[in-house]
């Protein structure tokens, strides 16, 4: 059986992602990352995603000894914008570079040949390491720095809306209930922050279509 | 003051790095790599040297929870080449770009615009990540996955041999008595690790010229 490393974030498009690796006749193992996010919420979400999906997982804990976002930085304002434009406080400096790094040498140590991340550049919030033109480079990093040369980053998410990532994980069963999206760590989703707003339109925009 | 990440790992070549920094007129904070690694004798180094040059520095502690290295684990053979040709056991996979990762989240959250890795493509192991197409490819990265886009990888050893950089290093007065390069971890250094072999042959080179 193919192998392929998945990065999981615990949050919708993750999930789908993984749903989708599994579909395509993947063994997955997947990748979270403990990276001192401001909340351990998601980590819950992506370990009973995990759990869920029967796929092996490792925690891999890192720390960014600098601030510099307000994902790290507890002190500092999560953005509730209105319009989502521009590069947002919760950008975390070269964060999908760094987990990318790591599924390279977990990949290149396993023998797998493919890296899934469920980046997205449509519906996403502003981050430049969600755009084609990163992954692309990132390719070249592959070719030219490792010893395996050909493993393949996917990115099946990138040219599509949240509200098809939303029908996706539900066409595949992907248990999007148990997913976190919030910025914040509360009990419940804020509702105000990006990355409540993006889903939940999402999710309305699904559920006004069936 | 212009500032500079600057990777530091305790050997010859990254000390050599520092003080060339030092001297171009950087402020540099080093970072240094607990990263599992068989040995902790060269973090004992790195810490030494950034204390002798008077530099700020932060060990970043990071695990990889999988083997595929000599490096790592313990149990494995260090490979003690009569030709150094070919990647050898050594190698850890993705090692340098996980590095550079982090130093460029590190650069972009303090405003550095430079970065310094004292790689090194003619006397080196025979490892991808030190190759000049490696670096040039992760300058792309940086310019299309980042916000700040325009921190620069330095290499200023990537095209010096071993001997030329322990006269570089001697002529900046870099501490190159503190430095480590074996990749054991004994008392003293093996001799006959490739690591070793590349060093003594330096330095016997380059006393061979006074």
């Amino acid at each position: 059986m193919k192998k392929a490393v998945v990065l999981l974030s615990g949050g919708l498009d993750s999930t789908t992602t993984l749903y989708l690796a599994k579909k395509q006749g993947y063994s997955c193992q997947a990748l979270i990352f403990d990276y001192g996010q401001r909340h351990k919420r998601e980590l819950k979400s992506a370990v009973a995603v995990a759990k869920r999906a029967k796929v092996a997982y490792q925690i891999i804990k890192i720390s960014l000894p600098w601030k510099g976002s307000s994902l790290l930085d507890k002190k500092s304002k999560i953005p509730e914008r209105k319009i989502l434009k521009g590069i947002p406080s919760t950008y975390v400096p070269a964060r999908n570079l760094i987990f990318l790094s790591f599924a390279l040498s977990y990949a290149e140590a396993i023998g797998a040949k493919t890296i899934f991340i469920g980046a997205n550049a449509i519906d996403f919030s502003g981050y430049p390491d969600c755009r084609p033109s990163f992954y692309k480079a990132f390719q070249k990093v592959i070719k030219t720095g490792t010893k395996a040369k050909k493993i393949k980053v996917k990115t099946p998410l990138i040219y599509l809306t949240k509200a098809q990532i939303v029908a996706l994980g539900k066409k595949l069963k992907a248990p999007l209930e148990m997913t976190w999206s919030c910025y914040k760590g509360g009990k419940r989703p804020c509702g105000v922050c990006d990355s409540c707003k993006l889903r939940d339109a999402a999710i309305a925009q699904f559920s006004g279509k069936r």
